[in-house]
């Protein structure tokens, strides 16, 4: 079976360009397949507010309304997929910028509007992995945003991290797939400040133990989850850590069943 | 040889949401290959505008700079191209957005800064037709916007026109191609207030004499000038007309060597 890298960024690694550039450049080194997923980072929030469109924010998340979604849209789909695309071709790395619309690549639905109505937010119920295999015969290397949609016309506003994990899934059907999430640090850390104690490696029981110690919470919680679904999915190894460690032999946090 | 079928959209069609709607489903009614090419409208004025970006006009055209680049990235490339893919999911059209950066779709190059610096404006060099092919054969239809790349990691501005015409050009190796401009009006008018007025066909002779006495002129002049290069580069037909002429038998413009 041949080799398939799936990488998700997000983070400050995109939200500047020269970090932008460097991941970038680290990214065409691997070798084979490969796949990129981005985030959106907090440029969204700055473009609402010079646009004057207000936010609102329910239990720690954004809702996405209807004005919001187009600046993501703007965004995600527009500014950033394409400087990513752009800078990829000129490191010789073929790629295509993909939404969830493109090619149904990501159909999701959205969420119910019960007991908290987040607006346009769509989960994900199925990968095309025909046309990223069509993509990825032909050497190109397809590049993910975080929007995905309804196949009904509506565009949605999807979790990056779960885009990533839903599509190394339906990929490991054709390819040993390697999940890779990639952050400014360097792994899931024992020490929040400390970028020295980052756990090698942490199963469904450590995991367990680690929330409840609170060394694990908030935004790590449900990446850890999109680890662990990837897995249980068939995607044979998943990490999180700096992105160095797609071209360097340096310490990251390993997810195991 | 099969048939194909490349139409641009442009004008005051895209830039509301019901005509828009409307023309999809038109443009979904085409049976077999087809490629869409769609303009970016006034829009990208109003969100200079909103954004306190200022807009340079040389010669009655504006000026592509860095900023400006970025607001036509997120809106042609981000909230069109992706509205467009979307709404034509919806009609069971498989369809994949593009700028000339994915998969190298569209090469241009930067045009000169003299005489005059137009700034990031980029003229076409190649056309990818074999992603074009890759796509077509999967009966995945292509949507274009009007933004190109020059493999140096740049985003640069294009003519949807000309984009339309080139596509058209080099598929007619492959296809038997009709390239159709479609906007508001029902073609190429004698009278410009008069709706009936359509001249049925105009060849290059036809074309010097209705240049001289001026009624083509301005948009019309490097629009018509497309077409003459499409029809050389060996496109079967190219027509200027209401989007009504993809599906119903009414007047429209044809242009002839």
């Amino acid at each position: 079976m041949d080799k398939l890298q799936v990488v998700k960024v997000g983070g400050n690694v995109i939200e500047n360009r020269e970090s932008l550039n460097e991941f970038l450049f680290d990214f065409t080194k691997i070798r084979g397949a490969k796949i990129l997923v981005h985030g959106g980072g907090k440029e969204a929030t700055q473009m609402a507010q010079k646009l004057n469109i207000p936010v609102q924010i329910i239990e720690g998340r954004r809702v996405t309304d209807k004005a919001n979604l187009e600046i993501i849209s703007m965004l995600y789909a527009g500014k950033l997929n394409k400087t990513i695309v752009a800078l990829l071709q000129a490191y010789n790395c073929d790629s295509l910028g993909l939404t969830g619309a493109d090619g149904n690549s990501v159909v999701a639905e959205k969420r119910s509007s019960k007991p908290i109505d987040f607006g346009f937010v769509g989960d994900v119920i199925s990968v095309n992995s025909a046309l990223f295999n069509l993509l990825l015969n032909q050497k190109i290397t397809p590049v993910c945003c975080a929007i995905t949609h309804d196949k009904n016309g509506q565009l949605l506003n999807t979790n990056a991290d779960t885009i990533a994990s839903e599509i190394a899934s339906s990929m490991s059907a054709y390819y040993e797939v390697t999940l890779s999430y990639c952050f400014e640090k360097k792994g899931v850390l024992k020490k929040l400040m400390d970028e020295d104690s980052v756990i090698p490696s942490i199963n469904s029981s450590q995991y367990e133990h680690l929330k409840k110690e609170g060394i694990i919470n908030e935004g790590m919680l449900p990446k850890i989850k999109n680890c662990f679904e990837a897995l249980k999915k068939g995607v044979t190894k998943v990490r999180i850590g700096n992105s160095k460690m797609i071209t360097e032999s340096i310490a990251y946090t390993q997810i195991k069943l």
